[in-house]
């Protein structure tokens, strides 16, 4: 039987080598060298994470809240390299998730049973 | 290189025919085919369930509630088919997080960057 460890470190292997992976990571270095770019994506990710640990906490958030947060979208959105980023990040994303779908559906089919039952 | 979901389901394959796996399935079925060992796991995860809901949404737990999950722990515990399932589910978990922990290294390693920066 092969290991598991093994197998996961094929995995990662894989993934790290993947054109997914390597798109994302040039277009993360794209706006990590560029300071004005940085800035902006910044910007972005603590107003997004701002606003997602307020929904968490319940806590309410205000039109201009949201507003703003519309604006700094937009605003990163025009920006190429950050775009490309984004779209990278979500093309990783879509492979992480239907790669952890595969790998729990024994616990899944497992747990499933009982429902189907 | 490698295709990343050949790569899943070799790993799928593994943690299938795994040990650790395996002796879950068993003692999973073993809890299950009892109705009566069933019936009090049912009850400890509902428990848990609703306790874990209500902390999740900010809800205040009595001491009453508290005291009665202590005793729906301590009476799965002494159930033996279902302590071992607990072992089991324990055991199964530390591996597909340290699975996790190997196959998102990648990541983590990209956007660790620029915090040690
Ligand atoms: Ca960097
Ligand atoms: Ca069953």
């Amino acid at each position: 039987m092969a290991n598991i460890y093994d197998l996961a470190y094929d995995l990662e292997k894989g993934l790290r080598e993947s054109e997914e992976f390597q798109d994302l990571k040039q277009s993360y270095e794209n706006v990590m060298n560029d300071p004005t770019t940085k800035q902006m994506f910044d910007n972005f990710r603590d107003t997004q994470m701002n606003l997602q640990q307020k929904q968490m906490q319940g806590e309410e958030i205000s039109e201009e809240e949201v507003e703003e947060a519309k604006k700094v979208v937009e605003l990163v959105q025009q920006q190429e390299d950050i775009s490309k980023l984004m779209e990278a990040e979500q093309r990783l994303n879509t492979m992480i998730n239907d790669v952890s779908k595969i790998i729990t559906k024994p616990l899944e089919e497992l747990y499933g049973e009982d429902e189907q039952a």
